[in-house]
């Protein structure tokens, strides 16, 4: 699931793009939202501040990730947004978007769709950060995200990717899966895992 | 913010309730979708069951929470959902409710505007369930929830319901707090925390 794909070609025709250098802000907290945000490449990290300029993050938004959708409902930002590292942006500006979207039902129809699916996305991923075995955390992973034979999960990136949605330490996800594919629980396999047997 | 404020007269009025006992299933995956369901007592979670027949929790809903949104545009449910407790539920009819969605587009809106501040909540938590040590866990809830002036935060449940937020266990959270006012930090009152330096 692409977070953009409901974009309508109206839509993207009036997208900009933006470099930003590491370390630089794209919105601060209070500024008049300017439209969605898509990272196109590096990351993009949103942040509110304590009143000793610690930063809180809300956010680490990577490349397909949208940003701050919630900022086109509102009429000022309510965290600042920084580089986590030089990266670029594309900008979809707030009043065509808003214009497109009271325009045309269906297309706010997939709008909405897409944000209910993120949310239970994540409300699957705190659901799963709740669980303290790290086998049960890969065995909830598994049974959410397998197809529908419940035989195999596709993996969308790298194990490290896998590791940090999952919550856990690079080694503690290597040797979990070490142990679950030496038990005959599952197997490894090209950008895939095999489940062999469900867990008693 | 109430999940369900968005919702109109006219969908309101469509509203019917169900009460269930504990362990009898609301639906089932695979079932066609009836509607929104907005939980008014009691929990309900949703799972998704791996081959043996092990529940993977989805989301667990409590009173006030909406249940599987994403259902409303889809031809059938992914998860099953079952009740954790007796519970009682409304159910606003999904024909009903897109009917009036397509109609009024400011409904709509604010329907997305609604998911949009879930899709920033989930992700702000998420983000916080990443923070190892209970003290920075709670300094991040403070920096996030406080009022205007980085000054106070007020609770909006018991500090039970705030402990499962933060993902720490009772005590945990109970001797954070108690630390962080010996150390000067922050004052407790009465449902609310109020922040008197911050972290260095």
């Amino acid at each position: 699931m692409h977070q953009i794909d409901w974009i309508s070609a109206n839509i993207a025709a009036s997208a900009t793009q933006r470099s930003l250098k590491a370390g630089q802000s794209l919105f601060r907290a209070g500024a008049r939202p300017a439209g969605l945000y898509e990272v196109v490449q590096g990351k993009i990290r949103l942040v509110r501040l304590d009143r000793s300029g610690r930063e809180a993050v809300l956010q680490l938004a990577a490349p397909g990730d949208v940003l701050a959708e919630a900022s086109l409902f509102s009429s000022a930002y309510h965290c600042d947004a920084i580089a986590s590292s030089e990266a670029t942006v594309r900008l979809y500006p707030k009043s065509a978007l808003l214009a497109e979207l009271e325009r045309d039902p269906k297309l706010l129809l997939a709008f909405s769709a897409m944000l209910a699916r993120q949310v239970m996305t994540l409300r699957t991923r705190l659901e799963r950060r709740n669980i303290h075995s790290a086998r049960d955390r890969v065995r909830h992973y598994l049974t959410v995200n397998a197809d529908a034979k419940g035989r195999s999960v596709t993996l969308r990136g790298t194990l490290k990717d896998l590791a940090a949605e999952l919550g856990l330490a690079h080694e503690a996800l290597y040797r979990t899966l070490a142990a679950m594919a030496a038990d005959g629980e599952i197997e490894r396999g090209k950008g895939q895992i095999r489940i062999l047997r469900s867990a008693v």
